[in-house]
């Protein structure tokens, strides 16, 4: 028998939320909902003694199936007003990791990942040879245009206004990518992310989250992370593996961990949240973002919130 | 007048190199003369004042430019039997970076990553839209068997043979990546890199080279880093942030943090080299490896070296 730890679980679908002004009860109650669906797909998991690999698997699908979020079905449109999908999955454990980026055809990226993870030599695969690989694998494929919702191609076409304006982007309209974390009861804790990037991106750009070390990492010594913001100031801080560096080697809580690695980014100028779990269970949630959509579960006790 | 400090420069050319047995006199030459050719083309820069950005820029063009090392010019064939090239560049004053991953018509896959970086608001590019970007930003497009050598060609066979019969590849067959780190006389550092990746890998397959963190990372506050090995397992360990993560949070020397740093990679079963410099000119090049390609310029004295 294992000892069992407590488990622990937490998600988010993206720093920088629509305003409050535009949160209707209907629409955040649909956002409650869908943040809540996540939760338990990744919380019963876990309750079973199945593993924080299975569990933020489980959690992030569910998000990038939902339409609401920039993951998966309803990731946004890049310049040239395609799909370009990027994830990440890393187990604390052993260090292993998967990602993938500028796929178009897999309908799950995040299973894409942890397949690259656990099936191939290899910790990264992008373009459309991933997407061949997708389907060697046997994942689902889907046409490009199952990613497409219209909220997102308005978005794309107020970016392009935008820019000849040079006015910046909203937070919603920027943002939206999906997360989880979790410590299973053997201890092990996980990491997955995944992401449409963001709209009006150039073609071909990746941002931090498939960067193993930028928006997703894991280590059973420290913790395991998600982040959700500016990426390409995420990726020039090595934000994830800074807040496990901190635990490590400052000897410093999650938390001070968590908020220290963000206020490197906020020093370059980015903005941003992330999740973290460490092997005691202890949960971070930080964001320097007007919100972030956001849950978790620990000891029974489920929780999701999206504004401050 | 800036303060002058003193210049620093280091260079690989790829950890895992041909065997004693096989190297001969003539081909050890060849070897050290383009080493030493690299080193003059940054030190000069260096030498007169220029950044370090500059420096490592100009480094790696000549080992992409030769055709001995796997980065640009006789880069290896991946399973496809194509040359898919990886490269980054960052600066430690300001952490601002750039990285390109699988391109294949850009001539100089540093100078494309080297743009990303100062005219894109992004970090990373990847594809054949990396490509259309080299060519709109005025760089020199070639054929995509510009790259090829017979050599290459060569180890792929070898690979696909060895593929069948599930042995090793050799190291000289696996690796062969290239990169700089440089300090300038205004106390900058800056880290480049650039791959080719391993022969016959799979197509889509992005090493640890353009992986901001894992490869290639710089920061003025502990030092630049360009590594070469086995790029997944670097991934894995953050190598290059890990060694400036160590500095700055344990206060580790540049030797103490790159060794250490190192034994991550290797306690995973990663084996490989690094070379790092940091703000006060130390340089450190340490290697798991057999060999290492290398060459350091500190206080006007040249090194160049290969085997232990």
């Amino acid at each position: 028998m294992q000892v069992q730890a407590p488990v622990a679980l937490a998600i988010h679908g993206g720093a920088g939320t629509i305003s409050r002004k535009k949160m209707t009860p209907r629409l955040e109650a649909r956002y409650h909902a869908v943040l809540e669906r996540a939760l338990r797909a990744g919380h019963d998991i876990l309750a079973q003694a199945g593993s924080s690999l299975d569990a933020v698997t489980a959690a992030v699908v569910v998000l990038e199936d939902s339409p609401l979020f920039n993951a998966g079905r309803g990731a946004v449109f890049n310049a040239a007003g395609k799909h370009e999908l990027d994830a990440a999955v890393m187990e604390g454990a052993r260090l292993r990791a998967g990602a993938v980026a500028a796929v178009r055809r897999a309908k799950n990226p995040v299973l894409l990942a942890r397949a690259v993870m656990e099936k191939t030599a290899h910790v990264m695969l992008v373009g459309e040879a991933a997407d061949r690989y997708a389907r060697k694998a046997g994942l689902e494929i889907v046409s490009p245009d199952y990613f497409s919702t219209p909220q997102r191609l308005a978005a794309l076409e107020r970016a392009r206004q935008r820019s000849l304006e040079a006015e910046t982007a909203s937070d919603a309209d920027r943002h939206g990518t999906v997360g989880a974390v979790a410590l299973d009861s053997m201890g092990n804790v996980a990491a997955a992310t995944s992401t449409g990037g963001y709209t009006n991106k150039m073609a071909g750009r990746i941002g931090d989250s498939p960067i193993i070390g930028a928006g997703t990492y894991a280590d059973n010594r420290a913790c395991a992370v998600s982040g959700t913001g500016d990426g390409e100031y995420f990726i020039r801080s090595a934000l994830a593996h800074d807040v496990a560096a901190r635990m490590r080697y400052l000897g410093e809580s999650l938390e001070q961990a968590a908020g220290g690695a963000l206020a490197e980014v906020a020093a370059l100028g980015g903005s941003g949240g992330l999740i973290a779990v460490d092997a005691r269970g202890n949960i971070a949630m930080p964001f320097t973002s007007a919100g972030m959509y956001r849950g978790s579960v620990r000891a029974g006790d489920f929780f999701v919130g999206i504004f401050r």
